[in-house]
């Protein structure tokens, strides 16, 4: 149920948010391919986060939460558990205000995420690869440094940044029908449903996830959140559960959640790359997989597609496996 | 030697170009990034024809020779013979004036080119793959049809239409000490160092090529053009040898060729996949791999490189083989 404690984000917030971060983040292009739209029956605007410094829309919220820290807090740093794109945002932003990153990552975490993460400045601690461990380390570094913990969604500010990319997008195209992005954790939805629907209710509000990692299709149809549990999809950004914030605020603002089949994630994928010359990953192939396999909802509409980034290894891609 | 009786082109006739083509092209995007910069040691901003429409800069030329045609003369269609770039950009150009575009293809050319050119409209004839067999289809289907043949290269128009893209460029960066494209039959380069040195003597321009393939760097030294013969690089957009109307334009506005190394053309196209998240196919990894080989002369420069297409098998990507 939602938790009316809650404080969920207003579109001003999000506003607010962009005023304090433009300045440091990346204002991404937004593409368009006439090519991918006759595909796809509809006429889409990519919103490319993949452009975005690190590589991914996660700059956006750990650059907001890092830049709202006050100056005795930011002093002590700030911690996170995580191995993917929010372990590399925060390194770079906490780099950029001349604070340190403590990031607890499992030592089995794959070379070229824990080389990204120190490449950007990070400070990493390995831990055995469970939940129980990371969060045991995450304690016990916190407790030695008194560093602020920065959730990779659950997190007020964080779903604030994430929503500035809607802001810009909306900045160039305020007339579109439908805007679709990614969902695991939540964040980016959030700040995509709360910014959007806060403009302008009539603009509908998709998220796309993989079938194989459903927990938020289901949990927003049974109002309850569902843990994802060993999800098996190559969309690797899309792993976790919706928490309680993310999973409120979609309640109230989010039209729906779109579901999509793993051959269609690939197949997305390389249609992107073959017809529009850039590298997004398979977490962002999502939402266009979704247009693909639910075209009637998007026959002819005109459609805002976040592409959450490109953090891809090139030594293994999807369709060569 | 220089044929004195060939038309070079002057930067007016490329600006003349552009006001004819500039609402049929894609005004590509100019794509800078500062991880890319601080490994190169310079400044460079990156021109990326692989968002031109068919995915590189032929489209330029192609346009820009159907436009010039006449009406009676366009009635008739335009003719090529050519398995790349070229006859996938000259087919959808041709399509955009509602004219037929015959192209003579090698029988054994990869699939994925035949179904490129057949995608953009272009009338495919097979012939055996020699370079005689090639001709004589040719002259047989333009006797047929009285088309007009439109040389990948070795033309005027195609030139100017290739200088387009440079055009573009200097609108937005002015004050570049530096042009850089790769060179293959050297109409690129031609149009580049034509429009460059006559809009502003002081930037220098370089080709890149592939040293397997270093027949225009031997050509302009010489002084006479050697032909290319049976190079092996994977940069398949730099095999043809110059033409008498492109070595007479790059002896007079080209300040010298660079040339690398396959595994340099690798290790740089890689790079900017991973740190740029755009698609650039081999021929275009060239220049940057010139950057990375030829440090010394682009060290703390502003350096404007030409990124030439992005057409690419992902079955079968360089890292790989």
């Amino acid at each position: 149920m939602i938790d009316f404690n809650l404080m969920i984000p207003d579109f001003r917030d999000i506003e607010n948010a962009y005023q304090l971060i433009k300045n440091h983040i990346n204002r991404t292009p937004v593409f368009s391919s006439s090519s991918i739209n006759s595909i796809l029956g509809c006429h889409t605007w990519f919103k490319c986060e993949n452009f975005q410094k690190v590589g991914a829309f996660k700059f956006r919220g750990a650059t907001h939460s890092i830049l709202k820290l006050k100056p005795d807090e930011a002093a002590n740093g700030v911690i996170t558990h995580s191995s993917g794109n929010h372990a590399a945002a925060l390194s770079l932003a906490a780099a950029v205000r001349g604070i340190p990153a403590y990031i607890i990552m499992p030592e089995n975490a794959p070379g070229i995420k824990k080389k990204a993460v120190a490449g950007y400045g990070g400070q990493i601690t390995f831990c055995k690869p469970t939940q129980k461990a990371r969060e045991e380390t995450m304690l016990k570094i916190k407790a030695e440094t008194n560093a602020t913990f920065i959730h990779p969604y659950d997190s007020f500010n964080v779903i604030c940044g994430q929503g500035t990319a809607s802001l810009e997008l909306l900045q160039e195209h305020p007339d579109l029908d439908i805007v679709i992005a990614p969902v695991g954790g939540g964040g980016l939805l959030s700040g995509t449903a709360a910014y959007i629907k806060g403009k302008n209710p009539k603009i509908k509000v998709y998220g796309a996830e993989p079938q194989n990692a459903d927990d938020a299709y289901r949990s927003l149809i049974d109002k309850k959140i569902y843990p994802s549990v060993n999800p098996q999809t190559i969309a690797d950004g899309l792993l976790t559960s919706l928490s309680p914030l993310t999973f409120s605020t979609l309640l109230q603002h989010c039209d729906g959640i779109l579901t999509v089949s793993e051959s269609s994630i690939i197949k997305a994928m390389r249609m992107v790359w073959e017809r529009m010359k850039i590298i997004i990953e398979p977490s962002s192939a999502v939402p266009v997989a979704a247009i693909l396999e639910h075209g009637e909802k998007f026959r002819n509409k005109k459609v805002g597609v976040i592409i959450s980034g490109g953090n891809v290894d090139l030594d293994h891609l999807p369709w060569q496996e």
